[in-house]
C-alpha cells in the first residue's frame, strides 16, 4: 500500500485544530507543529491576566485534543524555515517534508515601530504575558500598600490600557471589578477601588467594529464600571513612568497594550507577499500565491470578505477557514479538479464582554445589551471550554481526576523566558 | 490610648498563618511578613510538580487569608537582616520595629555540599520548583517523542527520584501514574508507560520515619505501579546525563531531588545557635536563646520531643507551634509571669500517599494501608482546602466567581527566577 498524502499544519490554535479534526477521517497522514505544547482559548487570556483564572483553564495539551485521532501525529517543534519550492518544513526538531501545507501561526504584538514600548506595556497573546501582565498589576497594588509618599502612591494604582478594541475594553472592565471588588477588603494602608483605570484609544470610540449604539452602550458600562476613556489620543510615548497621550502625560505604574497586532514572524520567512500589518495577501481559496498545496489562515492571514473588507483576527474565522482549506485538501485527495469555491466567511455575530453581566452583541441585525449580552457571552463560551473537556468547568476536578485519570494542568508554559 | 504590643511575624506557612490566627482577638497589632503573596498547601505540591493541579488550586492569597482580622496587616516584603538586640526586622520596604518576633520561615532543599547538583536535580520546596519540575518532566516525554536513537529515547524516559521520605514517595507514585495513565495514549512513536521511574534511598527502607510493615507495604503499593525502589544507595554524582548510585550509572533524562531539606538562609542572619542543618536551636517554649521575645517554629526551628529526637519538618508541628507561641504572647501582654510549660507535640497521627487508592497512615497504634488509608489522606487535604476557601475544591468556580467575587489565582509566582 502506497503512503497516504502528508499533511503538515504549523500551529495548535483555532485554525490549526480545525484543520485537524476536519481531515479526521480523510486518507492523509497529518503532522501537527507547535511551539508550545497546548492549545489556548485565547478569547479569556484576559481573565488569567487579571487573576481570575489559571493558565490550565484555558488551555489543553495538544496531545490531549487530538489523542483519539489516529491518522494525527503532534510534534513539538519551532518551524525554522519554509522551503515552498522543495515542499519541506525545516524545524528545530529536523525537516517535516508535505504534500500540502497548513500555515495558521497567528499573530504578535505590534508596536508600530516602536519596540521600545514594549518592556513598558505587555500586550496579551500567549500565556507567558498574561501572567506577566498578572505579576505587574498585582504587584502594582502591593507597591503602592507599602509607598509613603502619596503621589508615588497615586502612580502605583493608576493603570493605563492602550487600545479600545476587544482586548482593551476586557482588560479594562476587569481590571475595574478585580480592584473594586476582589482586592477591595485586602489592604490595610491603600483603597484598592480608587485605583484609576484609563482606557486609551486614537480613534473617537471603543469597539469601533461594533455599530456607533453598540459603542456607546459599551462605554457607559465602562463608564459604571469606574474606567476612564480617553478617544481620540494618539500614543506619543510609553516609559516606565507611564504615558504621554495626545500631549497629556499620565503617569502610571502599569501601562498594557491592546493596541495592535501584526502575522506571526513565520510570515517573513515565505517570501511571499504580506500586506502592512505583515500578514500573508491569500488568494481566494486561501492558499499561498503560486502554491496551491500551501495554505495560510487565521490571523496570520490576510483575508478579504466579498466587500473587499479585510476579515477580523478572531476564532470564528481562523475555524471556518480551517474547515474550508481541510475540504479543499480533502477534494485534492480525491484526485478532484482544483478550482474550489472561494472562502466565504458567514458571520454568526460578534461580542466583546466588559464585565459582570455587561458586554455589546451583535448578531446579524440583533443588537444586545447588558445583561443579555454578556449572559450570552458566557454560554458561548462555557460550551467552547466543555468542547476541549476543559477543567475550568469540570466539577470537583482534582478530585475527580483521581478517579478518571484527566488532568487539566499539563501545559509547558516558558517561565524562564523572561 | 497607647500603642498595642506588635507582633511582626516572618513567614506565611502553616506556622506564620496558625501565629496570626490565634492572636486574632488579642490586644496586640499584627505584621505579617512575606516575600510570596500566597499561603502555600506544601503537602499538595507534588500534584503541581506532576501537572495534577494547578498552582492556584494549593495556593491562598496571604491578603486573603487574614483580610478579615482586623488586627493584621500583611507586607510583601524581604528580611534582610534582623537585628534581636534593637528588636528591629529590617527589610527591603524599610524596618519593622517589633515588641514579639516570630520566625517562620520555613526549610530549603539541602545538597548535602553539593550545590553544583541543583541544576541537574531540582528540589521540591516552592512553586516555581513544581512548575520546573512539571516542565522537566513533560519536556523529556516531548523530547523522547522525537528522538531518533534508542539508546536516548530510554534515557529521556528515565526517571530517577532522589530521596525515599513522603516527597520523594509520592513524586515517584505520581511520576508513574502520569506516564501509565494520564499520557499513555497521547504519543505516536514512544509508549509513555514504559517510562522507568527509579527511587533511590541511602537507606535500607523507603518511609523510615514509618513502621517497618508500612515501610514494607509502601514499597510494594510503589511496585504496584511499576516504581523500581533502589535502597541503600549513597548518590556519588548527578550530571547532565544521570546519576551515579552506590558505583552504579543510571541514565536519566531527568532527576528530581527530594533527599535534604535545611533551615531557611535567614536563620544563618541571626546570629543564634544552629543545628548541621542550619535549623534554629530553640528553647523548650520556641523561643531564641536569651531572646524570650523573639520566637522560632516549623521548619526553621530544630525542636526536640520529650524523648530528646527532633520533631518531623510537618505542618501540624508547625501549626501547634504556632498556636501554642501565640498563647505565650498573650499571656505575656496581659502581664502574666513569663513561665510558660514547655511546648509539647501532640501527634496526631502521620500518612503519606503513593498513588490513587495507594497511602500509608500510622495513628497511634492503628496503621492504615491502601485505600483507607487514601482515602482518609484525600479527606483530610480536601477538608485542608476548603479551610482556605480553594479553588479546587469549589464546584464551577470560575462561573461562580463572577457572582460571588471569589477569585484562587490570585498568586505572584516569579516566573523571572530561573
Amino acid at each position: 500500500m502506497r503512503e497516504r498524502p502528508h499533511v503538515v499544519i504549523v500551529g495548535g490554535g483555532f485554525g490549526g485544530i480545525a484543520v485537524a479534526r476536519a481531515l479526521a477521517n480523510a486518507p492523509v497522514r497529518i503532522t501537527l507543529l507547535d511551539r508550545r505544547n497546548h492549545h489556548l482559548f485565547q478569547p479569556l487570556l484576559y481573565q488569567v491576566a487579571m487573576a481570575g483564572l489559571s493558565p490550565a483553564d484555558i488551555s489543553a495539551p495538544i496531545r490531549a485534543v487530538l489523542s483519539a485521532q489516529a491518522n494525527a501525529e503532534v510534534l513539538l517543534a519551532e518551524v525554522t524555515q519554509v522551503d515552498l519550492a522543495g515542499r519541506v518544513v525545516h524545524t528545530d526538531a529536523g525537516p517535516e517534508p508535505y504534500d500540502y501545507l497548513v500555515l495558521a501561526a497567528g499573530a504578535r504584538t505590534s508596536y508600530f515601530g516602536h519596540p521600545e514600548w514594549e518592556k513598558h506595556a505587555p500586550g496579551l497573546k500567549d500565556l507567558e504575558d498574561a501572567i506577566d501582565i498578572r505579576h505587574r498589576v498585582l504587584l502594582a497594588f502591593e507597591a503602592a500598600e507599602r509607598a509613603r509618599d502619596p503621589a508615588e502612591r497615586e502612580r502605583l494604582l493608576t493603570f493605563v490600557i492602550i487600545g479600545g478594541g476587544p482586548t482593551g475594553v476586557e482588560l479594562a472592565g476587569a481590571l475595574a471589578e478585580l480592584s473594586r471588588t476582589v482586592l477591595a477588603q485586602d489592604f490595610r494602608n491603600i483603597d484598592p477601588a480608587s485605583a484609576r483605570v484609563v482606557l486609551v484609544d486614537g480613534g473617537d470610540r471603543v469597539l469601533a467594529t461594533f455599530s456607533p449604539e453598540l459603542s456607546a452602550a459599551a462605554r457607559a458600562q465602562l463608564a459604571r464600571l469606574g474606567v476612564t476613556v480617553r478617544g481620540g489620543r494618539r500614543v506619543e510615548s510609553v516609559d516606565a513612568d507611564g504615558v504621554v497621550v495626545g500631549g497629556e502625560r499620565i503617569a502610571a505604574g502599569t501601562v498594557l497594550w491592546a493596541a495592535g497586532v501584526a502575522g506571526s514572524p513565520l510570515a517573513q520567512v515565505l517570501g511571499v507577499p504580506l500586506d502592512r500589518a505583515g500578514r500573508v495577501i491569500i488568494e481566494p481559496d486561501c492558499s499561498l500565491p503560486g502554491h496551491r498545496e500551501a495554505f495560510c489562515i487565521g490571523d496570520m492571514a490576510l483575508c478579504l470578505d466579498a466587500a473587499g473588507a479585510p476579515l477580523p483576527g478572531v476564532a470564528p474565522v481562523a475555524m471556518q477557514q480551517g474547515r474550508y482549506v481541510a475540504e479543499v485538501i480533502r477534494d485534492a485527495v480525491a484526485g478532484m479538479p482544483l478550482a474550489p469555491e472561494p472562502f466565504r466567511y458567514r458571520d454568526k455575530g460578534t461580542m466583546a464582554t466588559i464585565g459582570r453581566s455587561a458586554a455589546v452583541a451583535q448578531v446579524g441585525r440583533l443588537e444586545l445589551t447588558g445583561f443579555a449580552a454578556w449572559f450570552a457571552w458566557l454560554a458561548i463560551h462555557i460550551l467552547f471550554l466543555i468542547d476541549f473537556r476543559n477543567r475550568a468547568v469540570v466539577i470537583f476536578n482534582w478530585v475527580w481526576s483521581y478517579f478518571t485519570y484527566k488532568r487539566g494542568a499539563r501545559l509547558i508554559t516558558d517561565e524562564r523566558r523572561r
